[in-house]
């Protein structure tokens, strides 16, 4: 199957940069699940707080890793884009790459499983295989 | 030479967490920077405004990785150790083990470069081997 | 009745700080909320997740004014207490005082509302009377 | 002079979003602080980064104050509207309104003033008048 790619055009932002005046990583990385919240809302027409209801799931973050090759500064445009890598049967890998003029400033690879939420205790989840109705809207098999 | 490693005891804030209760995790990545920060200020005596100023560098991230092993909420009592685990001429490998109830919740591995901030220009940057005063300190070779 | 003052010492940190090189001010507002926290977890002895399950009660802000009188930069110790200025039926209203150097820096006004969780719908709430266990804590009539 | 509105339509992060399921009331800050940033960029036709360097000024946050009217849940579609309330000397003032489904969600009143960032100090700042073109440009006299 080809992938389905979520784009986001954005500008840095003053309040992401740090007093070197570039991005604070840790901001990249909720740059990131914005971005991975906004692939999903694209692909199932649901928001997150929708499709996490209709399909009764989360997808806690159980691994990231994030390589920083240029940095980028208050005011720069630049362009992420965001992908499934892989599904597998109750977790999946979500890629990220965040360009400025074309070339590569961030990559991430963050590995996330599919989880029922706890009714009660928020500090306690789950494993659930992905919804087949979420895996098939990602044209998955 | 022994690692010398930096504690910190801390509760998770609210403000740290997201609708499932739990941390956001990008606010880990920021926890660890801030550990960092006060790792070398045990070393160094200095606050990050004057050991950046004294010997004129900065370490801005290259890479990271976390691993997430049991999630944390707010008014989780937790314990960070923060240490080098390897420096090289211009760049050096930070470990961080983040810990409730003495089981590891959160493990995070990062890879800084030494740089001198360019005088005018935030954005630009470059490289130089750790100065041999903040080695001395951390009773490195 | 005496007020009963939470103080905290702290430092400034670098990922607070804005390109400007002081605190970006949306962080003080968020390190206000914790101390806010603080104070009722030394009055109550609990943890926030604690009091709010014992209670039941969460304490929403409704109306927030901070003035910004002197910069505090990346690595500044400043000294940050909060104190309950007035308990109502059903609100209250919070005072923060951010001082460094013994000159104050930010000062922040907050009033809550004491409020029920609903219990499925987190966007849902209804007000409450301040729980009287709580005010009899604070040392209230 | 008709004032001029800068309108964004955003939808609200999971990030942005604390265990109660609603926008952590900082973040709304945040959120005011890039609107203000786009509603220069919109009139100047710079951004931040560039116009900051252009005219040479900064409008660091003296006084806000927000009304927190009706929560905001992570998935909800709202509108915020800035625009310059008033241009005085040195300072001038900024509001913002938040609306979901047309009702008032939160509102926003700031106070900046300009100034010139000290060019070594960034602690230190002095007042400055707002330059003429800025003015001329928000079409004010």
């Amino acid at each position: 199957m080809g992938k389905i790619i979520y784009t986001r055009n954005t500008r840095i932002e003053w309040g992401d940069c740090d007093p070197a005046g570039i991005v604070f990583y840790p901001r990249y990385l909720a740059l990131f699940d914005s971005c991975t919240t906004a692939l999903f809302t694209q692909v199932l027409g649901l928001s997150k707080y929708e499709f996490s209801v209709k399909y009764n799931f989360a997808y806690p973050m159980v691994d990231t890793r994030a390589r920083f090759l240029k940095p980028t500064k208050y005011g720069d445009d630049v362009v992420i884009e965001t992908w499934v890598a892989e599904f597998r049967r109750s977790s999946f890998d979500v890629h990220h790459r965040l360009t400025k003029d074309d070339e590569l400033a961030v990559e991430c690879f963050d590995t996330r499983v599919c989880v029922e939420p706890h009714p009660t205790d928020p500090a306690k989840i789950k494993s659930k295989p992905i919804p087949p109705e979420v895996l098939a809207k990602f044209g998955g098999a």
